[in-house]
């Protein structure tokens, strides 16, 4: 498939002299899978680093007879089944979150833990090249593994797995996204990605490790080895599955950050398109599991049962012991911090966005090409962290400190690296240790002097670029890690040049930095607030925070959209935005239903070939089935006769009947028990729609199949003079797949269906391409 | 308006037998307010003890050619302006809440303080009656204060105000609800209520007060005096109102308890309706106002420059310098506590609806029966918190604390009360003083021996019956402090009765029994966690109070509704769910439009009898517009002509056409130049349907207005056979007032529009009014 696609996407994706030419405007709004030209063709999206077709997902409840029987027959029981489930599936998102971000931290530390210690060794006998070769050896083993897991087993598990979780909660099914092949990968991927020292997280992978177990707990295991447990029917379907991961990435991101309310805020703020307030209740079960988790793993292994790792607290920020201190004059400091935070998350995302286009050129070139780039960005950061030390000056050990200098051990703010006794490098304390000391150490507070400008000017800057040539590597990578590196370095930067103007901590200072590149770069506030309390664990910070986090994402918010949004419109997932772009209110769906092909009915009725015949040559995913209307009621005495719209029937239930050979020999319409024997309301619920193996014999051709019991009576409509900002609204409000669009006119031999309306048309990307005026009239008004 | 609709009230509000035949399902399900017996009649409900005509919401944007022409017209700078406007309104109710707050507090603590150290002066002299007699007599003279300007002035700023926020952000317009009088009795009203010792808080009215202030600011003023400022037009819509009374309420809750992530998420989880990520920021923005504004005062006031007020801390629940521990084994307790507090707060509601029936009883006899029960109520509160501490046995004081005891002045742990010197009476600790200082006490650590077990049994019982009988009163009373103080004081009898059992110290017991009763009574889940987060500063808790929380709202939940959802019940406010009921399914709209009196419409250019006879005859808001089709097009070549829907008119748009005379001689369409010279945009966005004082003469009722520019084309429509659940869904996401039933099939004659469907017509309760059946069909389901 990959392969197949690739030529689609090189034709059109890539085109370096226009991009330069209009780079303010094009260059964010043109995905690099450009095959979505006019209204409604074949979608196809970045998935992972993979194209792959997507479909949208059926959050409407099909109310059709089969649907209604169902409902009516549900006993108290089964409800009761329901919720036990729906609760028990959110305990066990959180227990295996929890669980597994347990193992991929043990699993991080060790391994980085015992590389350290054998690079340690021979720096200690002076053998610097030798030190070098194993370091930079074990880092290219380890991402080898990573890149060859992700490229080979599931390409679906490179990146951060974010964006995709996003946009399945907006309606848009990315195929192999939440497999069990996708979780196995992403942890052992992940696992190899952080301890090879990579500038890159585990956060975002938890979350879509997180949605992983949520999304393989609801449908009861593999893809290919699925429980066929009764109760589980009750998940069968997108609404439901939606709900669990939501969930799961609520969990993920709790475990990443041990922040229960955060988790529940990223999913609400950041992930979530439709939330209920049962939704918030349910999460916060799921993140308050992890944290139980969490809190019971990291009690054993204060006590010393997990190896290298060791004491210190599980989670990576934790900087709750460290207590800091403010006042009103220190708003001009934290003024700065978030303009500044704001203004490099935005270049953060503009320059991220640019190495994300040229890595797609790469990888498009195949497997190969995808693993030596991972290999070539391992090497070059494994030189750059084992190399850049030396050019720092040693510093002497401050006697009045508690803690040992240098120390040598695993972890500890004073890494001897080449210094004589009783000096130590502060560069090679940044640099020569996991992300995750490397932030406690940035973070700590009361060491004003421990690293130098020098050494922080090197730090900002190395991270700056590898933040931004890692994060498209092959290879599961977090982005939260990255940023955070890079504002705790510029943060403390600028405490160290306030120096004695500001009374704040420089700890305080790179905690605040970090806080606002996240704001400037992924715009998020009371989530990433919510958060950084709860890591800090210290209430008296909030007020400073939400002050740097507001101007950030107002300035970030100035200049271009959050690293998510980009992200989605690169990979072009078709994602619905919750407003709609004023120009919409000028535009009717009656005239964007004319510039879509007509539309395709089906008879009440209707003959085996036509259904054959629309399924080979369409690929639309529901049709419109009409009746004519046999008796008209009408007060005037007018009415003869007319055409009724019955309803809407999915593709995956035609290719259904088709499959089940569900056909009469004659015209007739069937009752309520016929078709409750073949089709039982759980199976319809599968998605189901590879028509090839059906095979047809030319006198089955000819008979007919009562399409009433499987059409979904209730179909939500629009009036063709409706504008399409409404129906957008209505579209996503409601969480549809099709809306269709009848005539506001009463007339007799009218068709009741005059279009139907999709996600894709419905996105102002698609609707400019056949409407340039439009874009025309908005760029007129805006000069 | 009130004595005319008490005979409404009175004739059909509360019939004691009929009550008690079926308890379990009537009970609830009542309102107060019955006129609603059919779909669609005149709607009433009680706005704060008053009964008042209700109307709904317009949030659906009115697309007619006046808007379409304005919004074409907007320019960039208007849009600027439009978005200044709206982050400085969020500063503006931040401020003004938090100062409000602040004066509240000070006033309060000064008053209260003044009282108790008169009535110490009497005690220390053994003048007991003298004591009682003061205060007594202070406190009935500040709730005749408050009632008297609750019952004459502001009906509506009576009770906690939040069940008709939530109301009004679910799309019901409460009358007289936001106005500035009502503000200031409110802050008054609370003032004296809460100095009065009666058992009630502030919090509540905070938030009414909070959204009194964003109405305030958003309509340019008090009714009567608004700013006509340009700028201001952006506002007068009722979506912008909306948003600014959600980031008042949060304000509010925030200034209530100095929590600002869980202000937010307070009016998210519970005031809200309809939410939007730019809420959550602009909310955010207002509640970190409302913590500087607040900080900065504690800071004031610890310089001791409030009066009495003094240290302490600004805000009640100052509980952030107490440390608890707790361990693994604590589950049981933890349980325990949770499953109690679900009991005892849906016990709770039982009663305090049965209490709030009784109380309407009364207040429908007038004005001074309303001061005469708020008299009464607060006479027996004085008696008891004066009279009982005389049952408890004096306490020798322990001299191994530090504490001054016995403290005889303001604040302290250890009142004298008529214990002889170096003893100290428990119980007049916790109840002679002001409830904020009760809960501090209550929820003390490191105590285990302070209060006696009598003592709290005392103080529990005391404040079960307060709790109850207090509430219903004409004053503004908020539910959280009552409730905090019931559990507060079982859950720290419960830490009594544990002894040994556990470590948990008694003050956490405290804090989890009133976290538990909060959930069992109110069902809030995360926005409560985080307040008690906010308010103990102290993170290890959150586990262990998120646990308490869900199985406490769990158990209420298996009982009875929220306390808010009963209270809207009882005041007949047509709030909509977010969930439809199961049977709903089971019906169509097109049913239920047949239930009602067929639609009224009107023809595209219609003469002006017709326009006053519908108003006059009708008490519809709006009426669907209809014109001939001139030309049909039709691939068939049957078409001949038909009936077109042109769209939706207002009422109040067709009393704006009458008022100002815009009348046709002829029977024409007009210009487009003509209606905007007549009707300023901005001007018909004011709710204007007052038709009494428009007098036509009857040469103009023969002429005729052209309504298709006033017209909005793009209402929202559903189908015939569309399911109520499934049109509840789509009128509730999308914020709808009107929603069109439209024919399914297409002939000639028939009218485009066959019924039109209202919040009343889509509510549970109407519907089974209308269609009995469906309930027993329930009925039967669930046997």
């Amino acid at each position: 498939m990959e392969e197949d696609l690739n030529q689609i996407v090189n034709s059109s994706s890539y085109n370096g002299e226009e991009e330069q030419g209009d780079p303010e405007s094009n260059t964010l709004n043109q995905p690099l899978v450009k095959a979505n030209r006019t209204l409604s063709s074949t979608p196809l999206a970045l998935v992972g680093t993979k194209v792959s077709h997507i479909e949208s997902l059926d959050y409407e409840i099909n109310e059709n007879d089969l649907f209604k029987h169902d409902w009516r027959k549900r006993s108290k029981t089964q409800v009761l089944q329901y919720i036990f489930l729906k609760w028990t599936f959110a305990c066990l998102i959180g227990l295996f979150t929890g669980l597994i971000a347990t193992l991929i931290n043990l699993a991080v530390e060790n391994i980085a833990g015992y590389k350290l210690l054998a690079v340690g060794h021979f720096l200690a006998q002076e053998r610097y090249i030798t030190g070098l070769m194993i370091f930079a050896g074990a880092n290219l083993g380890l991402t080898l593994v990573a890149s060859v897991l992700c490229v080979c087993f599931a390409p679906t598990a490179a990146g951060p797995g974010i964006p995709e979780i996003k946009a399945y909660l907006n309606g848009i099914d990315t195929p192999n996204m939440f497999g069990a092949t996708t979780m196995i990968v992403k942890i052992i991927g992940s696992i190899g990605a952080v301890a090879a020292g990579l500038d890159l997280g585990k956060e975002g992978p938890l979350v879509h490790i997180g949605t992983c177990i949520a999304s393989l707990l609801g449908q009861g295991g593999p893809d290919n080895h699925r429980l066929k447990w009764r109760w589980l029917r009750y998940f069968n379907n997108d609404r439901d599955r939606r709900d669990l991961i939501t969930c799961g990435s609520a969990a993920g991101v709790c475990a990443a950050f041990r922040s229960p309310v955060g988790g529940v805020l990223f999913a609400l703020e950041e992930v979530a398109t439709w939330w209920r307030s049962a939704l918030l209740w349910r999460t916060f079960f799921s993140t308050a599991v992890v944290v139980v988790v969490l809190r019971e793993f990291i009690e054993i292994c204060n006590s010393g049962k997990c190896g290298l790792f060791g004491r210190g607290g599980l989670i990576m920020f934790d900087v709750s012991h460290v207590t800091y201190t403010y006042h009103v004059t220190d708003i001009i400091p934290v003024t700065l911090i978030g303009v500044i935070g704001g203004v490099l998350g935005s270049l953060y995302n503009h320059f991220l966005h640019k190495v994300l286009r040229l890595y797609n050129l790469i990888n498009q070139k195949g497997k190969i090409h995808k693993v030596l780039l991972s290999l070539t960005v391992s090497l070059f950061t494994s030189v750059c962290l084992y190399g850049l030390p030396f050019l720092a000056k040693c510093t002497p050990c401050d006697p009045s400190i508690e803690e040992r200098c240098p120390t040598n051990g695993r972890s500890g703010n004073f890494k001897q690296f080449h210094c004589p006794k009783g000096y130590y490098s502060d560069l090679a304390t940044l640099l020569l240790t996991t992300n995750d000391d490397a932030v406690r150490n940035i973070f700590s507070s009361n060491t004003p002097n421990e690293f130098s400008m020098g050494s922080l000017w090197i730090f900002f800057v190395l991270y700056c670029i590898l933040g931004l040539f890692t994060f498209g590597i092959a290879t599961p990578s977090g982005l939260f890690l990255p940023i955070i590196l890079m504002g705790s370095a510029y943060g403390r930067m600028l405490g160290g040049l306030m120096g004695s103007y500001t009374s704040i901590d420089q700890g305080l200072y790179a905690v605040l930095g970090a806080a606002s590149l996240m704001a400037g770069s992924m715009r998020m506030t009371v989530s990433l607030c919510v958060i950084f309390l709860e890591l800090t664990n210290n209430l008296l910070l909030l007020p400073i925070t939400m002050i740097v986090l507001l101007i950030a994402k107002t300035v970030g918010d100035s200049f271009n959209p959050s690293i998510y949004d980009i992200i989605l419109h690169l990979k072009g997932l078709p994602f619905l935005e919750a407003n709609p772009e004023p120009w919409m209110r000028n535009l009717s769906v009656g005239e964007l239903g004319d510039a879509k092909p007509p539309v395709v009915t089906l008879q009440g009725v209707e003959k085996v070939a036509k259904i054959v015949d629309v399924l080979k040559n369409t690929t639309h995913n529901a049709f419109p089935v009409l009746d004519e209307a046999e008796v008209v009621p009408s007060q005037m005495g007018l009415g003869t006769g007319g055409i009724e719209l019955h309803g809407l029937i999915l593709r995956a239930h035609l290719v259904k009947v088709l499959k089940k050979r569900w056909f009469l020999t004659e015209k007739r319409r069937t009752e309520e028990w016929e078709v409750r024997e073949k089709f039982p309301w759980d199976e319809l619920a599968e998605r189901e729609d590879n028509f090839d193996d059906v095979a047809i014999t030319s006198s089955e051709m000819q008979m007919y199949v009562d399409l009433h019991p499987l059409t979904n009576t209730t179909p939500y409509t629009v009036m063709e003079n409706m504008s399409v900002a409404k129906a957008l609204v209505l579209f996503r409000q409601v969480g549809l797949r099709h809306l269709l669009i009848v005539p506001r006119i009463q007339a007799l031999g009218m068709s009741p269906v005059i279009g139907i309306l999709t996600r894709q048309d419905l996105r102002a990307y698609n609707i400019l391409q056949a409407f340039p005026h439009l874009d025309k009239s908005k760029g007129r008004k805006a000069h």
